[in-house]
């Protein structure tokens, strides 16, 4: 299997979540993760407003790929069905970079309170999007923010089964994504 | 009816909300939150670390009365009969000040991306104190998980139409939390 070879943008973000994790959040300098990643500051300006940005890289494309899944999601579809289609297309653009970077994130985050405070309303606004993209298919707002909370649940829980859990695994991030939306819908059954 | 009187923390925490809507939070000093509210610096430090803080005061002890609720629900509880005690728990502290400050409060947090990640990770926070004592039961992971996520959209929907809907109705805020744990336990029928 050929080498993946990150472009300048993702040798950005693996270089700042190898020093976050190396020396702490907070003693990392944006000169720092540019020498790292060996492009100039300008460079690390030009993909990024400030380091803590490179943490949430990419929330704005998986919102727009959620909520396009879901939006062309068939009219029959349920709000879960319509969810799993934008869980489909938003697992489908993820590949090694991303499967690498999982347990080095997750190592900067939980060493970090800034961190975890971004990394929260990240999930907050993925949600929304996929809330959004179903109250335009006519799905009842509750509903629809419940569906939308669900999501977020099944795409954290199945990154972090591909990424961290079972390296091994030939499986797409799809299959865990649906997987676990798969077992929410079924818990979703039992809570009286 | 009484006029309510807060004493220094609850002062502290409308003072800072105040001029965190009127001038803005990053133009918000300590010294000026102390000086409205009647205090010294040195005891508004004596109640919170920073100025970010004031406004998800209380986290800690909303996290405990939801965990008390669910722990002492009857052992033949539903886990969202479970959270329902949660929440009837933690509802009956919050008394006029908490709703005065709801419309306040959103004004401050609307306006400042800070606030906005402390407020999610806040909101992290409390569905992870309703999960564990969801586990604590016996309940499995993945429900537990669902019901306290539930739990938290009912608080946050229930305190948001307590506080800034309808002001004039004599209803405790255990009122609105509980009927909006209602709502998505029905919505909750109707993902497919």
């Amino acid at each position: 299997m050929a080498r993946w070879e990150p472009d300048a943008r993702g040798r950005l973000v693996v270089a700042a979540v190898d020093l976050f994790t190396e020396q702490g959040y907070d003693a990392t300098t944006v000169a720092q993760i540019a020498e790292r990643a060996g492009v100039t500051k300008s460079t690390f300006f030009r993909y990024f407003p400030d380091k803590r940005e490179v943490l949430v890289a990419g929330q704005e494309t998986l919102s727009r790929l959620l909520a396009e899944g879901i939006a062309e999601a068939p009219a029959a579809a349920s709000p879960l069905e319509a969810v799993a289609a934008g869980l489909e297309r938003v697992s489908s653009a993820m590949g090694p970079m991303n499967r690498d970077l999982g347990p080095r994130l997750k190592a900067a985050v939980a060493a970090s309170a800034e961190l975890q405070e971004r990394d929260a309303l990240k999930s907050v606004g993925l949600a929304a999007a996929m809330t959004t993209a179903l109250i335009a298919r006519g799905v009842p707002d509750t509903t629809a923010q419940l569906a939308g909370e669900l999501g977020v649940l099944a795409f954290k829980r199945g990154y972090s089964e591909w990424s961290e859990g079972d390296r091994e695994s030939d499986h797409e991030l799809a299959h865990y994504t649906l997987a676990a939306l798969d077992e929410l819908r079924a818990a979703s059954a039992s809570l009286g």
